[in-house]
């Protein structure tokens, strides 16, 4: 089974305290690395983590506040002196598109590699990357500035070989890719053997949403829904609800809510407040409502 | 005698690698506080070695390599999350002005306090701030893009009193200051007692100088002449020799004869390349021609 895995660069909420950095995750999927917000010092969290910078080749932004895209000049810098020549793909309201270019004139820089710039569109879902592997979607979320998530996917799964009918049936290697798509075999005198004889169902494809930054918002519980993995902000607990609603940002409880209601497998609180050393009682309070729940924590490793 | 000593926040080259960030520090003279550059991961650096930002009222920024500012508008929207009021006065090249812009007009930022631009001019050294304790002027360096260096001084500091002769001739308090302005003292019987005689020298004003990026630069020397401490960049070690100058950086060498002909005190070697993980070579390099030469290292404070 392919790897389908969160890792957290950075789970801070703007203000970035007790050593927590802002946004940033690595989304490893399908053999592909993808970026997923950029906040200020995403770079320096790669090295500390050992993941290597030129795997990355398609950047997401969720949105245009400080903290979720300051750590991308200075990386797409890095990217260059360590003599990047493939495409990066950045996938971003284009307004990021302005800042680069402003960066990049005043700092006399060329950058060595092409840039595809993807501008996201903030009124409806849509699909930005798909392969025979992976989709990866938008999410519209709610805050005080125009805001996508992101949803990642999995393509239909190929179904399983049984082992034993292959041998039975001596079914050629070069048969196998039509077997997993589901297609009947046709014996050399014309005999037809099922599908269904020769493998089994695949496992459902797996699904990982990131929202970040949003008040709670239903909407987005079609898109959510079953998923594997929801990564969610919460900045605030609810005894800060006043502040939430003011700034446009979710509660514990409101990313609690949101992963029950969408009969997700597990959620993943991120986003948090410099208010909040200890992170517990947020956690605490998400898992009233829905167990399964988890602290983002920097240079870990969630499987999807 | 007031503090005067200069904390390291980030000592690596464009390309930060080892854990170091890039180039910022902290000078800290008479009881005020100037930030010199602002790399990515500044104000995460100011946290971590438990430095309060609002202490901050200067920025000076060297230039517009990302390297040296990209920390900048992450710093200063935590100034603002953290309510700040008080006016912040950056020293740059004018395009900072523009970059900072961009980044509030797409963020819809407005910021809680006010900050004063003060655009610098790259042909020829010129004083930036001066009061009665302390004068910071530019060193106009030799890189790539137009650079400046800093260079802090204290202002010719008062004679000190001789407590025993304060109480022979019952000086009152109210005289201490032109005592120390160097003044004669007139008796009420219109006797003079001559300065010399209540006073001895005060201790020479201390002076420090910032050299980051440049190639080696004869013109500098007036200005760094007997400097207390100067920092000053080694990029490369001599065997880069060609890299160095096609980059317009210093090898260690380079900041070794610059300080030795100066007569400097001390020197400080930093802005260190990511080939570079043990420093000790550039050390030696270095004190082959100064000795009095020591590694900038994160989080480390020098007297001056």
């Amino acid at each position: 089974m392919d790897a389908f895995d969160v890792t957290i660069l950075g789970c801070s909420s703007a203000l970035p305290a007790f050593g927590r950095y802002p946004s940033s995750q690595l989304i490893h999927i399908a053999g592909r690395y993808f970026l997923v917000d950029c906040g200020e010092g995403a770079q320096m969290q790669l090295r500390r983590f050992s993941i290597k910078f030129q795997r990355i080749d398609h950047i997401f932004i969720s949105h245009l506040h400080g903290d979720h895209y300051l750590g991308l000049p200075g990386l797409m810098a890095s990217m260059h002196l360590l003599g990047r020549t493939e495409p990066l793909h950045l996938y971003a309201d284009e307004g990021l598109h302005q800042i680069l270019e402003v960066n990049n004139k005043h700092s006399h820089t060329t950058l060595k590699y092409p840039v595809v710039f993807h501008p996201l569109n903030f009124s409806e879902p849509s699909v930005l990357f798909e392969d025979e592997k992976v989709k990866i979607a938008t999410l519209i979320l709610k805050h005080s500035i125009q805001c996508c998530g992101f949803i990642f996917e999995e393509r239909d799964r190929p179904r399983k070989l049984i082992k034993e009918k292959m041998e039975e049936y001596k079914i050629p290697i070069t048969s196998y890719e039509t077997l997993k798509m589901g297609e009947d075999y046709i014996h050399r005198e014309g005999t037809i053997i099922p599908n269904t004889e020769l493998t089994t169902d695949p496992l459902p494809p797996r699904k990982y949403a990131y929202c970040s930054d949003t008040i709670y918002n239903k909407g987005l519980l079609p898109q959510l829904q079953n998923a594997d993995l929801v990564y969610h902000e919460s900045t605030f607990m609810e005894d800060m609800r006043q502040r939430a609603d003011q700034t446009m940002h979710s509660t514990a409880k409101d990313a609690a809510n949101i992963a029950k209601e969408a009969h997700a497998k597990r959620l993943l609180l991120g986003h948090f407040s410099a208010r909040y050393k200890d992170l517990n009682p947020l956690l605490e309070e998400a898992r009233s409502i829905f167990p399964a729940t988890y602290l983002a924590q920097e240079g870990e490793k969630y499987f999807v």
